[in-house]
């Protein structure tokens, strides 16, 4: 069967193709409501389907987001064995799919601009993951579409917002464990740069230690990268290496299950003889053995949030003042991996 | 700065613009080499960027390939959980950049058709991963345009297809587990339905044992769903229900890790108790403790090989007889969960 065509359309209900196209883009304003359901009726008994390509350069709505992954040599280990992102992207696209949207998915490589694509692809918006250099921010401004950052602490009105509170994080993680009686804690941590999110967990434990009146030791911050493989190299090395700590906070999950496989290997127990807490609660912390006592974030729930948000700012349903920025809430989850030592025994 | 668009360029390189529009769309035949070159030179001092919209309607090539994950109630669960899918979607998108093509990442609603995605979004192609209902199969060749299955058994010439010998993999298991000495295998799998995956694995399970002249109990298959939770309710099953056993093939890692879970939560140990071999080789298989021995199939480059397939379909580059089917070598992995128990010790 060929498929239907506009004209089709038309031809079927008696009327111009105009017409069919006003009503097609919604100004049904200039055309009867008789003529509105002919024309319906008659999209309805040719089984027409719009064409996308061709309404978005009428209507300037392609009814698509953009999303974009870190995908750089090194990131691209971290989509493949990071669930974060998975988690993530899902929740982005059931919200997308609800509200009628589609995404497309797409890394971006060294050095190359995302502009080529949202202006290509007409994106009428788009959810940026990651952190990239500061020309990539202002690049993005120019394609004068709305942009949601996850995680991002760049200072500028432009962009809308979708993160949690994270030094609030890295100072609960690091309360959890000074309540359960731990005094010397190791930081384990992907590179703390300027306004990233990892800087802000890592003030959230330097403010719980001085609330607690604990000594902060620039030594016991291992500062690598987001790996398991981090996590491993630091849990052998703490295990093998004696300077009385006790508990270690990871900044990321991936990073504890290496720390704790670290550990157990080289013959040390978690919890008894190391207390660890991670931070993200990624499915597999719930799966491992010892399972992981971590601070939870709702990570596809924010990227439903990060979809919302975007969606919003497209359609401009905002009623008086426009959100632009959502924080989502942080929980410390008890699990297996930290005991208390302040109870003797 | 304005945006520059096609008619800047042709005035800029002095030219109709319906000759810059024949350049465009590659029918450089109708031009001469002078001219092509002028219109380049005007593209590139004007930084004109295509729109890919306004290209797909006059080229009837959009670039974009649709990527189907399954969604149903049942299966967000496995996107979210699984990092199966995560792990061929970062193989899919990397090629699809590689090779100039964008992705659109969808889920399927319960009784929804791809048809409108496909026509609305013009899709140069689709690559489907999950098993659907045969009305869904017959409504993609209507779309007409070529599609690729991951992971399927379907008999139709139509699509192209991407998998693995699953039961070879079901086969190459059990095999291995009867190499180390077990006669009683437990099979905890996900549903067994005709010409699915986990059909093929289970009927490579019941090779080995016959090969191996072992007897085949339907008591020992424990059948119900891909996830983390059947294979924590069989861990724990077994384990307390003595009926001797000595080793689990589960056809998915999701599965053997659930299983491992239940198994030590009720007091046992992996391997001295039970051996364990998973199927996928996800990376938390060697995360775990104990790391799962496992067969791997090498997932990203499925998602790879996907990808290539269908671009190569696209663009009807094939030498002679086109590839329709490609299928991806499996492997034993040794890791921790599987004991010789034929040495005593």
């Amino acid at each position: 069967m060929r498929k239907a065509t506009i004209k089709d359309v038309a031809k079927h209900a008696g009327v111009s193709t105009a017409t069919v196209s006003y009503v097609l883009n919604g100004v049904e304003g200039k055309v009867s409501q008789e003529t509105v359901e002919k024309i319906y009726k008659a999209i309805k008994e040719l089984n027409y389907i719009q064409n996308f390509s061709a309404v978005s350069l009428v209507k300037k709505k392609s009814r698509l987001l953009g999303v974009i992954i870190p995908q750089t040599e090194d990131c691209k280990q971290l989509l493949l064995e990071n669930p974060f992102y998975s988690e993530m992207i899902s929740g982005i696209e059931l919200k997308a799919r609800e509200m009628g949207y589609h995404i497309i998915l797409s890394g971006v490589d060294k050095g190359q601009s995302y502009l080529d694509v949202s202006v290509q692809r007409d994106l009428d918006g788009a959810i940026i993951m990651g952190i990239y250099q500061e020309r990539f921010y202002e690049e993005l401004k120019n394609v004068k579409i709305p942009i949601v950052l996850v995680d991002s602490y760049i200072h500028d009105k432009y962009f809308y917002k979708v993160g949690i509170d994270d030094e609030f994080g890295g100072y609960l993680a690091t309360r959890h464990l000074i309540r359960n009686g731990h005094k010397k804690i190791a930081l384990v941590t992907g590179s703390i740069r300027k306004d990233g999110v990892v800087e802000k967990r890592f003030l959230g434990y330097k403010k719980a230690l001085r609330e607690a009146g604990l000594f902060y030791n620039p030594d016991d911050v291992f500062e690598n990268s987001v790996t398991y493989q981090h996590g491993l190299k630091i849990g052998r090395f703490l295990s093998e290496t004696p300077r009385n700590i006790t508990a270690v906070f990871a900044t990321a999950d991936l990073i504890a299950l290496g720390v704790i496989r670290g550990m157990i290997e080289t013959g040390k127990r978690v919890p008894e003889d190391y207390s660890v807490i991670g931070f993200d609660d990624i499915p597999i912390s719930r799966i491992f053995i010892p399972s992981l006592t971590t601070i939870k974030q709702d990570i596809g729930d924010k990227g439903a949030k990060a979809a919302a948000l975007l969606i919003q700012a497209i359609e401009e349903k905002t009623l008086s003042e426009p959100t632009r920025e959502v924080l989502l809430t942080l929980d410390v989850i008890e699990r297996q991996t930290v005991k208390n030592i302040s109870i003797k025994d």
